[in-house]
């Protein structure tokens, strides 16, 4: 039977098994969610029993458990290892959704729900793929899944983990869909991800909040200087980030490499339309293109402070936090990152307050070299299915799995995404076309064809 | 019989009607508390009429009623008005109150709810004197009270009812007690009262939420730019306020002046530990006397934006607000201010943004002569019940409605403010010591003993 024929007669069950996962709200970082973490894993396990693998095991970790599971086919044959994660993003502003995020539904021919594409969509498809394989006797290589519950707080249980059972994971090439395409129509392959050093800063300046008439003036405001302090990373005119040291490890893009970046298509006002932007606004002397996939960056992922309800509360508060975050490119630490992040702010900050800053994530960057014959099988696939040459691509995301692998267990990761820049991941409404879904399918299954032929 | 022995005798009785007022949260500025301003307003009218007073009406007004009520007692004696409110501001953070906040009790000699000090518990102390002396036929002037329920959100609904009711509020002096001294042992009576210009700044820059990783470095990240903003708005080294024209109309203080504010008992550790700050912060050149008393201010009431919830979201949010309030000066019109700030932030503003600047409200600054025979009779009463004579000293907060009195009437105010820094009025755990609520009480009734012999 033919990929297509299978995903026609088979859609409505196979997207009622996405559903059922779909409908778990697996937030990893918010702790009210524990109990749906396991409840993700053991649906996930049933589903890759149903499937036809071999083992199948929720495995504990020290934080979420990981599902395993295997088909061996051939113990000469090479193993290709699919990860993916099941944990989602919080949901906040949840206002702003049209539809409820974790009751998942097909309209207007899009997937609809909180982790329609990042990452429970996207990695269902490898289990649409697999189905397929195993019921039509296809499958000439051994695979392995590997799904984990805490990709969204950056992987803390995962090395322990990998490290443990390196026999276990032991792979030829490992396959992730976690990232996006250019565009419906130009697709791409991911050959690059950006690191992250993520910190929260907390301003305490008195035991309580003060009255503003009374103490106005002659105490210290910790939401003036918090944003004084932020200003003080980045400047905005020129989008340089001001921590001492900070570009120390950044390679400096060379003529050629600006060259290849600059054949990636983008269309300014498509891009802006998309997102409701008025203007680009990033960093001087790059394109769009660069500034998102190898240059890095500083954004202020949240701020909060002082009174915040409806009308005029005049109060001086007594603290003031932010959530910050800087995106790094290859050769930057993100361990070193967060350290000058942190030394600076406290060699700037004022001694009226106290300044405390505290690393909630991190992760590194990944390159993966386009002669790699796993990257060649899977430019194939993409060519046969979307009738183009996917461009390899280095873009924005950070998935802090794709070094980690290679650093432990020393295979490389091919990024094979097929998401969109429209699919709203991390954002309300997150969805994914009903046919990306269709043709990130084939393209998994004619890969798997293709890793076949090397 | 003498105040104090009536105060010991009725003690349980005055208490308990207190207690009835505070256990209405009547906050002005949020719309779900619209029904509780009117019960506080009818809950007032009635005490007044137990009271003895002639007239008592619940008035309407644009926005919340006022109470009014009088006692006539001779045509030809001068009449003072008593001006308080009976709205309160909000109490969030809700968490920090370790007893509810309109579940009113006496706890270690302490009057504890939201509005105990601000300004049910002070402005019912003239309520108290006012049955003392009606009861025991010592009125030999004319009363009348003003009570209005709009106070905290700046008394927009005030002037309009001022003004169609002249007559009816005709006066020879206003008393309003809704200000702290300098502390328990130093009696104080404000003369000089801050202005307000508070404004809300909203910043957008896209129509939704973003991922961070991908859109990061080539969209505004509109809280980085209000933090930007807010950071150019004051130099947080010397505390100057870098607003063009912003101190055009501010007097420069004399050497005179100076000496005078020195006189004012000030100590640094006790005024540290009382609100747990490690240091004092303020403008360069100047006293904390003279920042909180003379001078403008800048402060941000409240900030927020992106994500704000447990753990570490990459996010490159949308949009960003912040409350921001500057306290102003005699002769710094707040209407003028508003539109300095609005403008300065516009014209730094880059164009990748749209920035809001929207004003939530205002007051005027106040100043109040020492020369004034009534406040030569405050004067008087406040030694003989503290046994010190009273300082008079400007202080930080705004009252609206006392310039408002002043431009509409042309009748001046006595502000008999007995409330001390550590009521933490609009604070959570606000609270009035029940020794201070007393002797107010005591100062109040010799108040009226000393206006007869003007």
């Amino acid at each position: 039977m033919l990929i297509e024929q299978y995903i026609s007669s088979r859609r409505d069950q196979l997207l009622q098994r996405l559903f059922s996962l779909l409908a778990i709200p697996s937030i990893s970082s918010q702790s009210e969610h524990k109990p749906d973490m396991l409840r993700c894993a053991e649906r996930w396990a049933e589903l890759l029993r149903e499937a036809g693998a071999d083992t199948v095991d929720v495995m504990p970790t020290k934080g979420n458990p990981v599902v395993f599971a295997s088909k061996n086919v051939n113990p000469n044959a090479p193993t290709v290892l699919i990860y993916g994660h099941y944990d989602v993003m919080p949901v906040e502003p949840l206002a702003e959704w049209t539809l409820p995020p974790f009751q998942p539904q097909i309209k207007d021919g899009h997937i609809r729900a909180r982790g329609a594409d990042d990452d429970k969509g996207q990695s269902f498809m490898h289990y649409a793929a697999f189905c397929y394989l195993v019921e039509n006797n296809l499958l000439k290589h051994n695979i392995k899944f590997l799904l984990e519950g805490e990709e969204e707080i950056s992987s803390p249980s995962l090395e322990e983990f990998m490290t443990a059972n390196k026999e276990l994971l032991a792979a030829d090439i490992i396959l992730v869909s976690d990232t996006s395409m250019l565009n419906a129509d130009n697709p791409s392959i991911t050959t690059g991800l950006r690191g992250l050093a993520y910190l929260q800063v907390d301003v305490h300046a008195a035991a309580r909040d003060l009255h503003s008439g009374i103490f106005g003036g002659a105490v210290a405001n910790p939401v003036n200087i918090l944003c004084s302090l932020i200003s003080r990373i980045q400047d905005t005119e020129t989008g340089r980030i001001l921590i001492p040291h900070f570009y120390d490890d950044v390679d400096e893009l060379s003529a050629d490499e600006k060259a290849l970046i600059a054949q990636i298509p983008f269309d300014e006002t498509e891009y802006l339309n998309g997102i409701g932007a008025r203007k680009l606004h990033g960093e001087a002397g790059f394109t769009t293109v660069e500034r998102t996939g190898v240059r890095p960056t500083f954004d202020v992922c949240g701020i909060w402070g002082g009174y915040t309800g409806e009308g005029a509360k005049t109060v001086l508060p007594a603290e003031a936090h932010a959530k910050i975050s800087t995106r790094l490119v290859p050769h930057q630490n993100h361990e070193k990152i967060a350290q000058l992040i942190e030394d600076y702010l406290n060699s700037i900050a004022p001694d009226c307050v106290e300044v405390k800053c505290t690393s909630l994530h991190g992760a590194e960057s990944y390159v993966c070299p386009i002669q790699l014959p796993a990257y060649k099988a899977a430019e194939k696939a993409y060519t046969t299915v979307f009738g183009k040459r996917p461009l390899p691509v280095r873009r924005g995301g950070s998935i802090g799995v794709v070094p980690m692998f290679e650093r432990v267990t020393g295979v490389k990761s091919i990024l094979m995404g097929f998401g969109l820049e429209s699919d709203a991941i991390h954002s309300p409404n997150e969805n994914f076309p009903l046919d990306m879904w269709e043709k990130g399918i084939r393209t998994i299954v004619e890969f798997h064809s293709e890793f076949d032929k090397i």
